[in-house]
């Protein structure tokens, strides 16, 4: 019996581990739910999976949490305060999914219990990656990771023969603008942006697929995880996004992780690991994809990369600035008031202006996070984004 | 150090296992090199490598090789018997790479030993597959598969997660004739069948990747080494050759090896296992081979893959005959005896004259393999081969 929490409960990977747990319920004990602000689900998570503790974030949904689970026994707590605490109970596995900012704290949390955390708060690693790695290191704790792409890294190197690897590849699905050009990306609105041609998420990653901020974050997100500089870290557009990852040995083999794009498939061996589990995803059928393409990603029209590649280098704040100044850049562009190629100038102008900052607490991150926003935001409100 | 012994290190496999160890020479020690009929290069791999025994195949070759190896400390022999006693001689890792039937016996010799083998002689496991297993049970050794399909299949099962193994997949180029048409095939002659699009192999095989037969032997082979059912085994057809195996697993996962077409790329697997080397393959640029492709083989054109299926299924001796009577049928066609598809109709006919056979003992596997070649030859001499 594996003892399991989960934060971020709700969202779309929350609910994909809560199908997990319930295929074979009595393998594990659900010591706490936490979700955002959907009672409603929620509370029926932590019923069907008979969980000790559920807590949701917006405070102002304790009474109705209390309402809709009143006389199941389990316990309900609401609030920050009541995440953090929640992400604390001893658990012999977390996924840390709870998105953004709000993330970082209760993911802390749950490494510094010194556990098995999967995580799949990308600014965890993006933005407070030293802290987080030191907490890691200082807890003993295992992370593994539940982006497809770095699940599959991770799944390629099972032998761990991480001295002799040579590079990793992640790839990238190309986004809607793959083949168009740098004049019909400068027109692009949120509607042509929005259309992923591959897997359905929400708009802010919508967006950094479109843009490859999402690519480059996960360099950054890579890096952390595998210990890699940047340089051994590259990336392939690859649009029919079967292939998610891929390793290359010292000796001439690469071994990459294959599957069809379903995120239920690196959940379940993050929550099986180092086992496995059987899912009811749906099979890879090679010969009915047929064809697998891969090219190089044009710098020119995804400047991500090399922003994202600068950061990493850069070290310090630098990835955290950049995150939180594609957050504010990537919502003016969801709301008109910048172009699509504005989302990179913003972002570049940003880095520029902040210049090279440390980052070694949890607190200086969200300092110069904030920093960020607040000189994005100025950016956009006076002069707008300067061109190219 | 490791001690190293290579059986067929004359050969294709064998030189460029030799390249390897010349590569960082001082790691190894080696106890024996065996080579078929070439005694120059016998005696200059065992020179450079220091060899403690050179053996030489050919009985004849004994005074060849005393006179260039006079001098050196080298000690010689020549002939089976010396063959099997230097397969005996204890080494942490032995290369059994003798082709064909002859290899059988010291690659049993070298199992026996209780060692490490890597396996580049497919007829051990297609014709003598249960006394080899028994063998390698008995003994504790541990088999290496250095053929590029099952070399890909054991690095994807690198953690060893056989019972969440749902399926492992062999890649074909597809030969030849994979655009032919059945007309075609059966007009084709060995100039047409002996151009094979990736690799560059001797006749025999480059024959076998024609028709087929290569991967139907394959697949018993994998059968035998991963232990698994016939129908857990698929074929893909993907004439790039750069897949060369995949493993899928009950969560949705496909693990897969891929690599430049190159072998020694394998034989490095093999040699350092469970650690990693470095090689100077080239390595595999994925944005310059651009496309990928796959698909399922055609049972019409190449019922070669039924055949091995149904001798799997049948087990005894049904493998050894099949892949007795394949030599012959592939024999005669290279000197215009039968057409193309005559070598499967020889094959199928060979199987359903022999019937179901058992082959427990290496004595019993020798005398239906020579069975099914007496009897290949009469239905070549006598009526010719049946039309389809």
């Amino acid at each position: 019996m594996k003892s399991v929490s989960i934060l971020g409960s709700t969202g779309s990977i929350g609910t994909s581990t809560v199908d997990l747990l319930l295929q074979d319920p009595d393998r594990y004990r659900v010591v706490a739910l936490v979700g955002g602000a959907n009672v409603a689900l929620l509370a029926e998570q932590a019923t069907r999976l008979r969980a000790s503790t559920a807590v949701i974030a917006d405070d102002d949904k304790l009474q109705a949490l209390r309402d809709a689970l009143a006389g199941t026994g389990i316990r309900v707590a609401a609030g920050r305060q009541a995440v953090c605490e929640a992400a604390g109970e001893p658990a012999d596995w977390t996924m840390a999914a709870i998105t953004g900012a709000a993330g970082l704290a209760p993911t802390l949390e749950s490494v510094r219990g010194g556990r098995v955390v999967a995580l799949a708060n990308k600014e965890a690693l993006v933005s407070a990656g030293d802290v987080m790695l030191r907490a890691v290191a200082d807890a003993g704790a295992t992370l593994l990771p539940v982006d497809s792409e770095h699940n599959a890294v991770f799944q390629a190197m099972a032998d761990r023969q991480t001295a002799q690897v040579e590079k990793i590849v992640l790839t990238a699905s190309g986004g809607p603008f793959r083949n168009s050009t740098l004049e019909e990306m400068e027109r692009a609105g949120p509607e042509q942006a929005l259309r992923h041609p591959v897997w359905s998420m929400g708009a802010k990653i919508s967006i950094d697929s479109a843009s490859m901020f999402n690519k480059g974050l996960e360099v950054i997100e890579a890096a952390r995880i595998f210990a890699l500089s940047e340089d051994r870290i590259d990336v392939l557009v690859h649009p029919q996004s079967v292939v998610h990852g891929m390793v290359q040995y010292a000796d001439g083999s690469v071994l990459a992780q294959l599957g069809a794009p379903d995120m239920r498939i690196p959940i379940a061996h993050a929550l099986a690991w180092p086992e496995r589990i059987a899912t009811s995803s749906p099979r890879l059928d090679l010969a009915q994809v047929a064809k697998l393409t891969f090219e190089a990603p044009d710098p020119v029209r995804f400047p991500a990369l090399r922003l994202a590649r600068t950061a990493l280098r850069d070290g310090g704040a630098a990835p955290a600035i950049l995150s939180a100044a594609n957050e504010v850049a990537v919502e003016a562009f969801l709301k008109r008031r910048i172009g699509f190629l504005g989302i990179a100038r913003l972002v570049e102008a940003v880095m520029l202006r902040i210049g090279a900052q440390t980052a070694d607490t949890l607190e200086s991150v969200l300092h110069w996070d904030a920093e960020a926003r607040r000189i994005a935001e100025g950016e956009i409100g006076a002069a707008g984004v300067r061109a190219a």
